[in-house]
């Protein structure tokens, strides 16, 4: 099931609310992703504290390990993982492409060998169907193709990305029958390609639309592109899915990227980026980023963003957090993830905020300065 | 500050309560073992549900890495690490010594080269109660030298571990000097040292009363010594000290350690098992241990120990840890620490409550049984 409520909008930004089986999501929302049925290093109680409304997990690797027996057993991913709220699952789509010359692509599906035990596997649309029900995820994405910016110093050409296109225009056929066919009462989308190709982005949509999918996702992009390759097609492609369904741009992307998602009509977001860069010492703040690295930080008692409310910010200082990265101690990477999620999370509950009263475009202003002013500026 | 006050007692078992300068400890205690100002793999709110009163921090490590300039920032430990409650820290006796060969000990104190950088460092009796000051813990320990029971192949002899226990006798002179002298508010604790031998134990502890110190620890045991050793002296040295103060076995030990010791007079106890144990995958419970690796979890969607009400037995399995701990996700050794450090703690809470009422004979002889009854007897 899937419901999709436009509450406001503003330009082409959207305020919206989104019924799923195991619950609401307000939107726009940022999603953590939790790879292997786990956002790294984070509880999900912390993950409930913090506002996370609907986390991603990946079908590639659930797949693999612990495998579709033991998800059975657990009737799927939520209680397997223990997490009571809605899950997105991709469709293993991105990962397979991953593996480069460990794979081979056909019409059929794609062959490739299992990176944890050498097993010989062939993921097809009605393969990732299968898994995604057995995973009984809230939505699931259809099987693509993502067509890459460039291979090995090759850029794609527009012949090359059409027909990649259509193999996933093919595939989401596929992945529909399937889905109806396996009576999986959660919400399927489609995954918009076309590459760099503004016409081609176009024909993927209008053929998607006409699938009449309960939602549609923008694939392809953050994919290796120049960044203003990429602002060209999230400047594009999204405001002209269908109005009355929600839009998700795919593994996007840094804070300044999610905000001007929203202005072009994105309702969904999901990056690694919060919960990797916290596990390397990159902070986000409102006012800038900080490496905790950094040797400035040793002796400073302050937040890391004294205007943030996170459980990190509350009750722990610079000077701390850098010296459990210096001395390489879990509970470093477990509490900059904290705040990094809750940063994102939070900066879409602002955004949603705005959109309440009409005020996103001064927020996107506001917001656009208080990045570049500096996080001690 | 330290008020003791006994409650009750039950042969050699004592009930009491320990109130220090940051908030009141119910004993017999265990102290999760905190390095460098974190206990491995919890965040500080997790370690207060769980039950945790004090926890340890260990002067060595905090001494190179942040360094006192820092602590001085914090005005000590507790705001550095975002801990309220007590905290103990040790003298860093037993951390240089495990430095062997890497350190020279004189009657003055131990010189050594910093593992962190190699820089030469000289720890004293009197370096190691300003460094405990600067921690503000509100218990020291008094700098010793900690007695192995081999080095090398070669079993300490009496004239060696008495020498050895002198030495520490003679510096924990200096050190109730100089933490005097400092005019530290809070408490500073004595070692009894003296090998496997009785009657050194005894001119110990005899020395060390005098000294009349608010509290005593029991050093050079856990040290290597086979079971049996180890269990005359903790039948031998803790209810020969003071009944009025409290008694401390260091780095103690399994659960039977920990039942048998209270049964012995001992009040509190440390050790990195729990935490360590966790992290490689041992999990304890009433019923025995359980080893995660084991492929036999890979499907069980138990929890740990159903009897237990930790957070990670209230929502999620066996299946989930097996697979959390073979992805190598970090949130594998969280929910286990949690675990571990909830099954130390109530096990002492549990122990508590068997004293308040009389039982503790009894609680002994049902947890004895329990614990090789096996977990999934």
């Amino acid at each position: 099931m899937l419901r999709f409520e436009l509450l406001a909008t503003e330009g082409l930004a959207r305020r919206a609310r989104l019924t799923l089986r195991h619950g609401v999501v307000d939107t726009p929302v940022f999603m953590p992703v939790g790879t292997y049925g786990t956002v790294k290093g984070v509880l999900p109680r912390s993950l409930e504290e913090l506002g996370a409304q609907i986390i991603l997990g990946n079908t590639f690797h659930l797949w693999l390990r612990p495998g579709l027996e033991v998800l059975k057993t657990f009737g799927g991913l939520h209680r397997f993982e223990g997490w009571t709220r809605p899950i997105l699952t991709d469709s293993g789509g991105f990962q397979v492409w991953s593996l480069g010359d460990m794979r081979n692509i056909s019409e059929e599906g794609v062959r490739f060998a299992s990176p944890v035990n050498g097993d010989r596997l062939f993921l097809t649309p009605e393969v990732s169907m299968q898994i995604q029900t057995v995973l009984d995820s809230d939505i699931a994405m259809q099987f693509d193709e993502c067509t890459p910016y460039e291979t090995q110093g090759h850029v794609t050409t527009e012949a090359e990305a059409r027909a990649s296109m259509e193999l996933s225009l093919r595939w989401a056929a596929r992945c529909r029958a399937e889905f109806t066919r396996l009576e999986n009462p959660n919400a399927l989308f489609g995954i918009v390609q076309g590459g760099m190709f503004e016409r081609l982005r176009e024909a993927s949509i209008e053929a998607l639309v006409a699938m009449d999918l309960p939602g549609y996702a923008v694939g392809g992009v953050s994919v290796g592109e120049p960044k203003d390759e990429m602002r060209r097609i999230v400047a594009h492609t999204p405001q002209r899915l269908p109005e009355s369904k929600p839009r998700y741009l795919m593994g996007v992307g840094t804070p300044e990227d999610l905000v001007d998602g929203v202005a072009h009509g994105v309702d969904m977001f999901d990056c690694v980026m919060p919960t990797r860069n916290a596990r390397n010492g990159h902070l986000f703040t409102r006012f800038g980023d900080l490496r905790l690295r950094n040797a400035r930080h040793r002796n400073d008692d302050r937040p890391i963003d004294a205007t943030c409310g996170c459980y990190t910010c509350r009750g722990f200082s610079r000077a701390y957090l850098h010296h459990l990265d210096r001395c390489g101690e879990m509970l470093g990477p477990m509490l900059a993830t904290i705040h990094n999620l809750h940063f994102y999370v939070n900066l879409m509950r602002e955004v949603r905020e705005s959109l309440d009263i009409g005020r996103f475009g001064a927020f996107r202003v506001q917001f656009q300065a208080d990045r570049v002013r500096g996080v001690d500026g």
